[in-house]
């Protein structure tokens, strides 16, 4: 049998719906999405859920689990939960602290030195002791493994465990109550708890539904995985969607997902950057690169086609909303270069006094802001005397830039455009 | 009797209901800002109003008024109205554009040359034609005016215009529906159409609910005109809320607001960016300046106090969510600084070959991300032969940094933090 059914998501649906721990998210009509891909896309909020993310599904279904079931039994063998410990460098942590702390528990939270400092605190305000380990995930992770050295310490795997997992599958049954004519549900693929626990759900209460996991290229394992038949696993995953920067899969997520998935995609960092930024835009929705990711299969034209989503009713769940701050001001600033907002321009000066106020003046009297100017005097084709001046410009787009190109050209300087992409 | 009454409002509000174009918007508890204000706080999410902005709901008014007022009127005098013209720099464009496509006529508006390509874009998109002209608002204006030249044109002012202010008034119905028992609605104030509506229908409805209007400093207008007890406008506004930067009041919004209006408050830019920021964060929404002005007011502590808003029952309208994607990048390159995850560090060296080399890897030994450097020569202070290092770069927070600054100091360089603020 199975290590998880459609019996323990639907126990686990029981248990979440006695509680405001976790919130039933709403769906979305997105009419940008719609229109750029084609079909009837409903955004599943999820990253409106509390904490930020699903991950409060599976962590209250377990903790909630585990406290219940040493409950007051008398001369039971399972002895009393007292205590939680988990490693994480996001999300999975504060799902574990709200959930701990709702069951009147003690959470200890192993996360790596590198985690950024909104997320430690975050975990912290809800209750938790947050215990730096390491400068990478592994580390932390051995650490907290050491940490559960009593009978009455439950540890909670973010992905591995089967009342994670479970818990994270009362997202999918949402989504089939909420729509249920839905032909096609997008997940993103970390470690597999969201997708096992979804596909697991869908599959036996809307075999129709079509399941399709979603991964980004820095990171994937699942297409490779399904097509050895096996676990493979990956060194050092790198991508902007740092929530589903995992290893890959257990046997546990591994074994649910070559059983009930329909289909697996790979996207790529740019779809993801773009997606995070129309949702921002469009659909005013502040999503993680992770939570992103499966929107971001909508603006991949050959996802769509080779999923053949046209004309489908297609849900992507958007299952998380805590962005590093960092990565927003990337995703921002690639915007900004794509469009021409933020441009260089190096204009070819004799290096005399003056010449930097002229410029400046020209540029500014188009009302283009000069951020940053700097000399260049060492390039090789620079004849004697002569230097590069490099202004970072703020514009508001193309037509703005020929504007200000025109103005520097018409006073007699070299200008060029070295940001210039198409 | 009062340009424009609640029976004004009601009228508008059942011609809002009849169509998809203006949505009811949602409104959802806010833990983060309830926490910080000590009141109870509800976001009305008008940000996710068709267009991104509660403009559609004045131009819906007057436009389908227009058209009603004309249509099918035998020996009526009133000319069939064909076309309508407006002059917008943002979001009153996008509604006009939107509702004239709807009610089936042509739009033409005028927008300043230095409007964002994002929002001339979005306005072309409803199938208006978009003529630019201007440097500033005011030219566009003064041209939009002289379109104006035959019977069957109305011209849709963005605020000065009794219908779009009933039509904004709907809003203030709603969020009467929505929250029975609230104390305060919270409304940013540019030319006041917004407030001047919402006060009304309010203050008729509910007189118990007080209605506050809160402007930023740069672009303040309404207390100095209520004091005065006549308009008084303001040259050049300068603030990061751009959707309120008007040069003031008109008579007939004025006339309102010193009938209905119960408060006055600014806040200060920083006030708006850490709102802007907040809802992103927290509430995952993105909301643009003018849009976060009103819960900038309870961030400000001098504002919730002069206003006594502890214990009470607020509701600040996120009226709109175009945020320009140059104002969002500066937002959140602010928070990085303030949060010490972008800094720069000024390291003095010898200026011997492989020094560079040596310090970026201690850095990058630490894990923080270097984004530039440059070499500073030229300080007064420098002995001859040296030159500092300056290092932009990236970390996780505080505790970061101290790790960073202690591994660079052990390897015996003088480091400086130079964009350390408290």
């Amino acid at each position: 049998m199975s290590p998880v059914t459609v019996d323990d998501v639907e126990t686990a649906a029981e248990r979440v719906a006695d509680t405001d721990i976790v919130q039933r998210t709403p769906v979305e009509r997105s009419r940008s999405l719609s229109e750029r891909c084609g079909a009837d896309v409903r955004l599943k909020m999820e990253h409106l859920q509390r904490t930020g993310s699903f991950k409060t599904r599976g962590a209250y279904n377990a903790i909630s689990r585990a406290v219940e079931g040493s409950e007051g039994r008398e001369g039971s063998d399972e002895p009393a939960v007292e205590r939680v410990v988990a490693a994480s460098a996001g999300n999975h942590a504060q799902g574990v602290a709200l959930a701990a702390a709702d069951a009147g528990i003690d959470a200890t939270i192993v996360m790596p030195e590198a985690a950024p400092a909104a997320k430690i605190e975050a975990t912290r305000a809800y209750g938790a002791s947050v215990v730096l380990r390491g400068n990478a995930f592994p580390e932390a992770m051995a650490h907290a493994q050491t940490l559960v050295d009593d009978p009455g310490t439950r540890f909670v795997h973010a992905f591995d465990d089967p009342d994670v997992v479970a818990g994270q599958g009362t997202l999918g049954l949402e989504v089939i109550e909420q729509v249920p004519d839905v032909d096609a549900v997008l997940v993103p693929v970390g470690g597999g708890g969201l997708a096992g626990g979804v596909a697991t759900a869908v599959k036996a209460r809307s075999p129709e539904t079509r399941v399709i996991g979603v991964q980004t290229e820095g990171a994937s394992t699942l297409s490779e995985s399904l097509a050895a038949g096996e676990l493979v696993a990956r060194e050092e995953p790198d991508t902007i969607a740092d929530g589903i920067a995992t290893g890959g899969l257990s046997d546990l997520t591994f074994g649910l997902l070559d059983e009930h998935l329909d289909a697996a995609v790979v996207v790529s960092d740019d779809d993801v950057a773009n997606a995070i930024l129309l949702l921002l835009e469009r659909a005013k929705q502040m999503v993680e690169g992770a939570g992103a990711t499966a929107a971001a299969a909508l603006l991949n034209d050959d996802a769509v086609d080779e999923l053949d989503l046209t004309g489908e009713t297609v849900v992507p769940l958007l299952c998380g909303g805590n962005i590093d701050v960092t990565t927003l001001k990337e995703v921002v600033t690639h915007a900004l270069v794509d469009r021409h907002q933020l441009i260089e321009l190096a204009v070819r000066i004799d290096d005399t006094p003056g010449t930097m106020g002229e410029i400046s003046t020209l540029i500014g009297g188009e009302r283009a802001n000069i951020r940053t100017v700097r000399h260049e005097r060492s390039r090789p084709d620079l004849p004697v005397g002569d230097a590069d001046l490099v202004f970072e410009v703020e514009t508001n787009g193309p037509a703005h830039v020929d504007r200000v190109l025109r103005a520097v050209r018409e006073a007699g300087y070299e200008v060029e455009w070295t940001t210039q992409e198409g």
